[in-house]
């Protein structure tokens, strides 16, 4: 690189003298106003007018088009570099990073979670999110945040809908919405003492350590205070068609999608105002935003260049669909941000794609569990519960040969809330929702549930990353899934040897949104009536709050594939007497639905109650406030039952309704349960969580727990599921 | 750092001195005659005798304490540093690096994948990778970089077996045998034009970019040759235990398991001449090497001391049992290079190896498809018909409703052939293989399977990488499957959305090493006694050379879960009467067996003839060089029908066996079954498939292939797997 310090000075002076002559020739003095802080301390407001300190000139197309083409570090913004090589010096170790993202909706939420994941995988300083979101992302996010326990990571919820009446007067056509204009209200709504913040928008994703991002920030100048990559298209040169009208922008422009904030000088500088009066301004010619916050910004700085640094081109490589990126990245040795900024996302069409597309599945599939890692270097705070998480584990004996249980129950799994798009159901006082909790070998069965299950659904998914991925594309590939909005889907993220089916119930259940819940298992088909049969049923037993009754829902069982389903409880019977369906169990342990007197059922009117009895584990219908299940109960075995033994300890009756049915249908043992029925110790350790179980109770409900006692020492049938 | 270079200078011109001296008492300047190159240029050889220019005192345990205990960065030999920080520069752009790794064994070869995925991951240099390897080794590994087609990797495969007779008169008591000691032979066994190699075991990760590892030969002064990082453990001082006598070292001494080679310069030393020495002197008074080539390394090194160039502790964090890693790792904050080097690996016992543990489950768990990204910057030569195949598939209308069936079949899947431990079956005349596919949801198929059948099988398994991990924990924990060394599991890597299931059978059917293959199909249990009775078949029919026949191994099935496998063909008869059993597709697709004639069958004593018909897909016993499955036929339909038109066509007699029988289990229809047949164009396409099918039949077989036509016209039944 040739020196260039002294004719760019003298440069910069000439043009320093031009654009303050313009700054008051057009605002007279009144906008620009930055106070300046002497030696880092905030002293007396030092105003000068007009535009801040300009590094780089209002036309800068010819040098700028040298920085897209050859050297992908060097703007004609930056400083000289030291002989040290491209690299800025990391920022000090252990210094926490402050990073800011809007994000709404559902499929915004998923994305986000794959640019952190990224960002996760190779920081190697603490970092500190500010999540700007709706109420939708922020009940997944907490949730995702809170039970995914990485080390050294702080994040902070900030209200989207509060910020809406700053951003909302502005017309916008893009397909991010208002939520895109909300980065320009963020030195408003973030802490006042937070002075720097990384910006991202949720379709990036990282392919380096984001401290040496934050480290550019030590690049500005003393009056710069936005970091921004030029744009890699010619959309800002306003040549695209004919009447392309893009806003005002420097040359190509920048792009937003990676933002540098110095939010203290933004906010000196009356960053609020100077962009609203730039907004208002172009409004007045031009009908609406193109491109949300990015038209602005690009306004604001075409007025103000002296507030922009630029950044190397390789922090924000745009894929959008006529990109110039490949200028950028064919030089670099070192992509450090993938930017998604194409509506079309993944399939944009692009030579290079299949590269960009790599990076991304990467962290897409990657197994986030992985990422709850320390950073040795930089002793922190660890996320709530986490000690208390590691002093039980550190308890556990290895050689416990229960040790496998008792890890597992102690997991904390992380939880992905409505994973899709989802309607919740309007308030109705009798509506039920469909509990379930699945795993990969049971996806086909979703599309038979929806069509005997109209009504809500709770279903809680335990899969891996990869695996959500493949759920989703198995959604959207079928029209019968993809119609439906009143089911949602909760993914808990796969650890650990033992399938935590109890802890999967409790997130389905937690979830439903419907004053009552049916709790059904996968495998399961309703009574095509049984949605409205069970609404009409509850609103003349009233159950809840007046009446604590659990409704019994018979199950029979088919042990042929091919199999016609019955439509009515006349139907049902006449096969159950030609010997094609059975009650369920019938084979192997009748006990578990006995008590549900199969007999009087055929004959049955009018719902009757029946009488709790050892290992009794029928499928019923209760008020969403009902008892959760254990979740010592992991693996396969006396999940259910635990269950029905709480609901009757705490004195629910079980009333067994005439015309309701469910029929499992036959599958192969999943691997789960083949891999531990054959354990000999299997046996033993689910006996001594029955023993812990029985205990617990007692502490609760005293003396009429002893009526469970021989009932817990019973041996468990080895076929059971 | 305080500066040290004039106390230091000084120091090593003492010591120099004095080690020519003792290297003059000791070899009488037999040994040590380099040959410099002045001016770096091979020149006249300027001999000097005893050890090279030492760097580092023979005794500098305080020092080395210091390095580990503090800057995790600076070994007493690293020259001074500039101001720029602790990175040396980084190798000239896109220079290929060549790595060489010895690796032997079907669980080596496993091990040997996740560092070359961890190493592919950060890369950004072409790679050469050479590789020692024992035949299996080859075997999978030659497969493996074939199909995986990584761009800008050169893969060099150079035999173990014939380096054997060089190591094996050492005695060595190492968990790594013979093979760890091939690292010091490498220099003769490597290419002699080849002047510089990393040398690496296959227990380590790297989670950096090897370029980073390689730019420390600039580091190495003229006349060092061997980079290492210092042991982290305390076994070479010799006080772990009373009577311990390690192999002599400085100080803690080295850890081979990441070195630096600069061949040239031990060729040049006579580096053949100079281990073998120390280790035949070593050996008169110690028993063997325990550490393998470590020991000898080590011990050499404490001889001539000038050889060594001491690296960064990052570069090899090592996790044995009783590692001193932490005061390198808890310092750095970028480690670089994770060495699982206890013989316990993951499960070392280390409060910090989860940490560790994820890195490694990153890249164990890792897509390997991902990694097959081109380097923009480094133009290189592209695996072998990579030009080809991207070129097919730029061929391809992305428009076309059959486009993702044209995308299958040309995809590339990556092949680990025997991916667990196997023996190949003792060469026998009449051995029969049964060939089969599947994928995660058909294991728990296996136990049974092993038990059906004694014999030898080649499996082909369709997995994501972390579903084959999944499937090792799985073999592992089930004594039915971890008993049986004659069973060849082949993984085939998934790519794309649809079963690729002939392709899959041809993996399997090419790894068969018997003389005759049963081709099944993985939800099919074989009589109890089919093996015996196919080889016994076959020796009585004469198969093969001289009768090109298929033997028909007659197909039934029962719908029910429960079930008692018929003993006998009279069992069978009697179920079959009793209606629990039917003849295979009976009720939805007779013409697939049709022709095996079920009527005759029940009466016949001895084989039959059966003659081809429309749609028939017998399960068949034929040679191992029988046709091969046409691979355009992906998803499901056709697959085996085209086979048997294919051995139709070849003019294979099929002979129905009278005592041969195979049972279809009941199974929930899997997820791309269900995916695909309810599609409306997946019919059309699949037509498509079937006359591009004909089209080469007629091109092959002329006329003769008329007799199809008819068949190829036929509507797929859409119930048909």
């Amino acid at each position: 690189m040739l020196p260039r310090g002294r004719p760019r000075a003298l440069g910069a002076a000439a043009l320093l003298l031009l654009l303050l002559l313009l700054g008051f020739l057009l605002f007279g003095g009144d906008l620009g106003c930055e106070r300046r802080e002497p030696g880092g301390r905030a002293g007396a407001p030092g105003c000068f007018p007009g535009p801040l300190m300009p590094r780089v000139p209002p036309d800068g197309r010819l040098r700028r088009a040298a920085a897209l083409d050859g050297d992908p570090g060097a703007g004609p913004g930056d400083h000289n570099r030291s002989d040290c090589g491209p690299q800025p010096p990391p920022p000090p170790k252990c210094e926490l990073l402050h990073v800011a993202i809007v994000c709404a909706g559902h499929n915004s939420s998923r994305d986000v979670i794959t640019l952190v994941k990224s960002m996760l995988f190779y920081r190697k300083n603490p970092l500190h999110l500010h999540l700007v979101t709706d109420a939708v992302a922020r009940n997944i996010l907490e949730t995702l945040f809170h039970t995914w326990m990485v080390p050294a990571v702080r994040v902070s919820f900030y209200h989207a809908d509060q910020l809406k009446p700053q951003v909302s007067w502005i017309p916008n056509k893009h397909y991010s919405g208002l939520y895109g204009l909300m980065k320009l209200v963020l030195p408003s709504a973030l802490p006042a003492e937070l002075a720097r913040v990384i910006v991202l928008d949720t379709d990036v994703t990282f392919a380096s350590d984001i401290s040496e991002l934050w480290a550019l920030f030590a690049h500005f100048s003393d009056t710069q205070a936005i970091g921004l990559v030029e744009n890699q298209s010619d959309w800002y040169l306003g040549n695209l068609w004919k009447n392309h009208r893009p806003w005002p922008a420097l040359g190509r422009g920048f792009n937003t999608g990676v933002i540098l904030l110095r939010l203290d000088r933004l906010r000196q500088a009356g960053w609020e105002q100077m962009w609203r009066l730039t907004a208002r301004r172009e409004l007045l010619s031009l009908p609406a935003t193109s491109l949300a916050d990015q038209d602005i910004f690009n306004a604001v700085i075409k007025e103000h260049p002296g507030l922009v640094q630029r950044l190397p081109c390789v922090w924000n490589v745009q894929l959008s669909d006529h990109t110039l990126a490949e200028r950028c990245y064919s030089e670099a040795s070192d992509l450090k941000v993938i930017h998604w900024n194409s509506p079309k996302k993944l399939r944009v069409k692009n030579k290079h794609v299949e590269f960009f597309r790599n990076f991304y599945l990467t962290f897409l599939e990657y197994d986030g569990n992985l990422l709850r890692r320390e950073l040795f270097v930089c002793p922190s705070q660890p996320p709530p519960g986490a000690e208390q998480l590691q002093q039980a584990l550190a308890q556990l004996d290895e050689e416990d040969p229960c040790f496998e249980f008792r890890q597992q129950q102690l997991t904390v799994h992380r939880v992905h809330v409505t994973f899709l798009p989802h309607e919740p159901p309007p308030p109705r006082p009798h509506d039920v929702t469909l509990v379930a909790q699945l795993s990969m070998d049971r996806l086909q069965m979703l599309e038979a549930l929806c069509r005997h299950w109209p009504g809500p659904m709770s279903l809680a998914l335990y899969l891996t990353d990869a695996e959500a991925q493949q759920f989703l594309h198995f959604v959207e590939a079928s029209p019968v899934l993809a119609a439906r909005q009143d089911v949602a889907y909760h993914v808990v993220y796969r650890e650990g040897p033992l399938y935590p089916v109890n802890q999967l119930r409790n997130v389905a259940l937690a979830q439903a949104l419907t004053p009552y819940v049916f709790l059904s298992d996968i495998d399961f088909l309703p009574a095509y009536s049984l949605y409205d049969y069970l609404r009409a049923s509850i609103e003349q037993l009233g159950l809840g709050s007046w009446r604590k009754a659990a409704l019994v829902v018979p199950a029979f069982e088919t042990l042929r594939y091919r199999f016609s389903f019955p439509h009515s409880k006349v139907e049902l019977l006449a096969l159950l007497d030609a010997g094609t369906l059975y009650t369920f169990r019938y084979h192997e342990w009748p006990r578990g639905h006995a008590p549900t007197d199969y007999a009087r059922w055929r004959e049955a009117q009018a719902p009757y109650r029946v009488q709790w009895a050892a290992d009794y584990e029928p499928y019923v219908v209760v008020p969403r406030d009902c008892p959760r299940y254990d979740p010592r109960f992991v693996g396969f075995g006396w999940n259910k039952v635990a269950h029905i033994v709480e609901l009757d300890a705490q004195e629910y009756e079980l009333l067994v309704l005439p015309e309701a049915f469910t029929i499992h249908l036959p599958h192969a043992p999943s691997l789960d349960i083949s891999r531990f029925r054959s354990s000999p110790t299997y046996r033993d350790c689910l006996q001594a969580l029955k023993d812990e179980f029985h205990q617990d109770l007692s502490r609760h409900h005293g003396a009429a727990a002893l009526k469970y006692l021989p009932a817990l020492q019973q041996p468990q049938s080895p076929a059971r599921g």
